[in-house]
């Protein structure tokens, strides 16, 4: 029987007809994900059982298919418990999306797109998922890109009941009420059991009572019955604010033995046990078999090949010039180069549209100008930075620019993983870190973001620009809105030098060094703003100084140059165990340039709370300290 | 007049008389809290000034004094929104904590104990906070911890209304609620005023819904009325749940052009502003330049001497052996130990309680030998990792040895921030991180923990031990629970070898490196695990094979050793790029010890999904190809 079409609601209600083939489907998709498991020998069958009617009836209604599910202007879907993974590429094989016996012989197999949890390799995957919480802020992102593009799109997302713990969520229901996100709409798997036992045992949660008190509309619904979710799906938004639906469902359902067992959360169940569900779902147990066959040989299919969105269609203006001493702070070079940039584009036939992103710090990370240009494309998120690192990853892979400026230690320290998952789903957003090192020196220890360089350089994706002076802020600024991929900006707060070496012609290139200065005894590699800094110990040193503003991309050429010139000195705002001078010891190493003696000079301890001059100075990094080094 | 003894609620109402000296002591506050940020020059007068009935009526009838305030058993006082440290700190100098002069003077002062946000060198200081959403967590720790050891004391817990929305608040509700902590007190300060405007126009949260909805009390209270804050706190608790007071004040309040301005949140007012606003409080605006005076000599008070919390009393009992091939995994022999030490010391005298908790993953992480030995020391969460990590950390200040397991990219990727705070505030917690590296294999990149040696290479406190076998994971988990300090145990999931080095009489020495084998042609450096993967290949190279388990102490001996022996490989299952090797090139390169060719082995991109030798293998992590990296 031939699954209906029902991609946009074409029907009042299900036919009895469409329901059966529906259901047909289901219960072949239920075989499917078993024989995954059980061939992969590891999994998680229960919540694939429990969820397949939804999954069935979300991809089903949804408007993404094989054919546009690459595209932007589409519906989206998230499957937030992404440890169903099993479930999910069931139902999309069902959907032709994928094939069956392929998923089923190389689910969790090396080199196959079927990882234990689902990844945008998958066609119908839209975003790779598994660490629970993050899914609806990922909904939202998508919901907030369709809306800057202007498409009345829906975003779909699905979760368990056992992570509605997450209090990430929370923050992404309030800013989907507060964005007005009617095309949102939630669905949860309700099946009350999770990994070690009863959710009720292990942390009660009134979950309803939470989605309406942050202002959704909670609908209960029999999640295993196609026109109960059918009907549900389709009224969803329709009372003007975003819809969860309640799905009452059961742990394994039709899983035999499965049904209603924890134990089955995150384990296949024995042959034996295989062959009776698969019998009493109406297929031949065979089906393993041959899935274990086929499993001896290579995957053959990757997968859709996954990048980073392309470059965006946008103007970057003309650079600003910032000369003399104390002339501007980075973070406010970043902020009128953003908003120029912002006026140049707003509201254009045919460009892409940039959205930035605010955590309640918009007069203290400079996106205040912007606000004032680009008014619909500001998104203020309130304190809730998990969810807007998530937020702003999603919405860069659908058709915007996503920029998310947030004090340093929300920004990364905060959200670090959500940042690692941006990573991995290679989705382009760019953050911009202010107040970063011991800059933000009143603050005090806890507010000191010291190890930006040292957190990004676990990722293998993300770029980071740590610009020298507000020119080569403000030239940064622009590259980066339209270069793509992950890019990290990380700036100060104190007003600084302009210099003449980042002004004028000057363009900005990632990974390159610039020397400011050549002496006679040795050589200073300076992060970011520190440069400036060591032009002074410089004087006094009669030292070379390199500009360092890509520490995750060190210059070798540079570092060649001075390696022949005497001792060398690395300098940053930033802890010394993680940064720039390390990185680019390892890789001198790797390379086997030998090193002249090398010391590294920036944060051995946490900081203390004053000027920010006052803070540097107890740490030792002042000029007279940093020209002493090479004394040693 | 003299302020009245409220410790305990001796009084069933404040007099008359004592809601005056309050008064009058509130007005000197805020000149107190006022001066100190004028003199600083920075600050947040705002909510000091609407904070400050709730920070003297809490410090006033908390069992919480200038005298027990570095003990154990007595009420503890967490202050959230530590942004409101000119208002804490003025409250703490009326109830003679600290010296009024001097703080006014040295505020933000580099040097001095008092940083723009509170920390606990500072004495009636309990935790050191600023960012904000940890606050409820903090406390909730502190409460596990005082009935662990048996002790009904109160803890208070005073927040901003702005970071509601911080979703681990949610999680700190609810598993309040499930331990029955109703000796938990929350106090919300609601000015409806946060850093950039309007609390509703930043972004709406429903706070008394919500944390009804999570089964607290919510009371409304008068937040600038000492008798109602009084009335309200003695209440709390009575109706056998938490209690949240929600505290209606007004942002500034009593502070002239202060009251009700978003501005003044983050910002002192001018001079002339100050001398209007102290006029008006009824003291000498004079007091500011004696401040100004004093401020230009250093400061002379540190603060109290904030340590790791001392050894814990408790017994570790006799390591087990393990031997032959692949006899344990490393979680599974930690857990064991674990159950051992955990019944050994179990509700006996003079003992200092273990408590481990869980985030839904006992199964999996090992601990449920523990829940069965130790019944009420274990703490099961649910899936709310952010708030169990800052539980944790307070737990553990608060005399408890406190110990969470978890899935590695729960532990520390997740709450990098919380453990980075954890270890700001010397915490002392033990987090043992299971699943790491790419023995997480069918799982895929999502959960590949492959970051954590980086991650925590950022923090200056943690140490961070890698066991190579079961035998050392056993002596290695009974060294951390009896060893002060924070301590992270990383461990991987499949079985793997016992070996005899560390079986025995083998203690496990924090730091050193173990020579499992000696060879001609050079050394392999193995972080954990992997140097049973080294072994394999030493055999096909004739090569050393040094087992690193303390990646964050680098063996320099080892290394000098190795280094006169020919070429050197690291290898990990870990990012190559931030890893033990990394550690140790740094180290090396700081000595000026000159190191022979280097290669660095380990995860240099994500890895796939499949069963670990699969994943290791398209890692090149193979003994093969190991042994081949001493041709090149």
């Amino acid at each position: 029987m031939a699954l209906p079409k029902l991609h946009n609601f074409p029907e009042e209600h299900l036919t009895k007809e469409q329901v059966s083939a529906l259901e047909d489907s289901a219960r072949r998709a239920r075989v499917t994900a078993l024989t995954m498991v059980t061939a992969a020998k590891s999994g998680h069958p229960g919540g694939a059982f429990s969820s397949m009617e939804m999954f069935m009836t979300v991809y089903g209604v949804a408007d993404l298919t094989p054919e546009n599910c690459s595209g932007i202007n589409r519906d989206y879907v998230v499957v937030s418990h992404g440890h169903t993974s099993a479930g999910v590429y069931a139902a999309l094989s069902e959907w032709g999306f994928i094939d069956r016996d392929e998923v089923m012989a190389h689910f969790r197999n090396c080199g196959s797109a079927f990882q234990g949890h689902i990844e945008r390799e998958v066609p119908g995957i839209d975003w790779g998922t598994g660490n629970l919480g993050q899914g609806l802020s990922a909904g939202a992102g998508f919901a907030i890109a369709q809306r800057a593009n202007g498409h009345k799109g829906r975003v779909y997302v699905l979760m368990g009941d056992g992570g509605q713990t997450k209090g990430q969520i929370a923050e992404a229901r309030r800013t989907a009420v507060k964005e007005g996100l009617t095309g949102l709409v939630a669905l949860i798997d309700w099946n009350d059991i999770q990994l070690s036992g009863k959710r009720l045992d292990i942390m009660p949660c009134n979950i309803k009572a939470l989605w309406e008190a942050d202002g959704w509309e909670a609908v209960e619904v029999d999640g295993h019955s196609f026109t109960a979710l059918y009907d549900a799906l389709k009224a969803a938004g329709t009372h003007g604010k975003p819809t969860v639906l309640l799905c009452k469902t059961i742990m394994g359902k039709n899983g035999g033995i499965m049904e209603g067992v924890a134990d089955y959360h995150g384990k296949p169940p024995a042959v034996e046990a295989y062959n009776d569900i698969v019998k009493g779902l109406g297929e031949d147990p065979a089906v393993l078999t041959k899935a274990q066959e086929r499993r001896k040989t290579p995957p053959t299919y990757k997968g859709r090949k996954i990048g980073y969105p392309p470059a965006p269609v946008i103007e970057t203006g003309t650079p600003f010039d910032y000369e003399g001493a104390k002339v501007m702070d980075n973070r406010g070079a970043f902020g009128k180069a953003l908003a120029d940039v912002g006026k140049l584009n707003y509201k254009k036939e045919g460009r892409t549209p940039i959205v930035v992103f605010d955590c309640d710090l918009a007069p203290s990370v400079m996106t205040g100008a912007f606000r004032k240009e680009c008014p619909d494309n500001y998104i203020q998120s309130g304190i809730q930075e998990h969810n807007v690192a998530t937020m702003s990853g999603t919405a860069s892979i659908a058709g915007v620019v996503s920029l998310w400026a947030e004090f340093g230690v929300f920004g990364i320290d905060e959200v670090y993983n959500q940042q690692r998952l941006n990573d991995i789903n290679l989705a382009g957003n760019k953050t911009v870190l202010t107040h970063v090192g011991l800059d933000v020196g009143e603050d005090g220890k806890t507010h000191q973001c010291i190890d930006y360089v040292g957190l990004l350089n676990n990722t293998f994706g993300w770029k980071l620009v740590v610009p020298v002076d507000p020119n080569q802020t403000d030239r940064a600024t622009r590259w980066m809105l339209k270069t793509p991929g992950d890019i990290c900006m990380a700036v100060g707060r104190s007003k600084i030098d302009g210099l003449k070496e980042f002004a004028g012609s000057y363009e900005f290139e990632y990974g390159k060094a610039v020397k400011l200065r050549t002496g006679k005894n040795g050589s200073i590699f300076a992060l970011g703003y520190t440069a400036q800094i060591a032009l002074k110990a410089a004087e006094i040193a009669d030292v070379s100084v390199y500009a360092v503003s890509c520490p995750l991309a060190p210059d070798m050429d540079a570092l060649k140059e001075a390696a022949k010139a005497g001792p060398i000195v690395t300098l940053e705002d930033h802890n010394v165990n993680t940064g720039m001078g390390a990185v680019m010891i390892l890789e001198a190493a790797r390379q086997g340039i030998a090193l002249p003696k090398v010391k590294t000079l920036g944060v051995n301890h946490y900081g203390a709370s004053g000027t920010s001059d006052q803070v540097r100075a107890e740490m030792g990094l002042t000029p007279d300290k940093i020209a002493e080094a090479f004394k040693e």
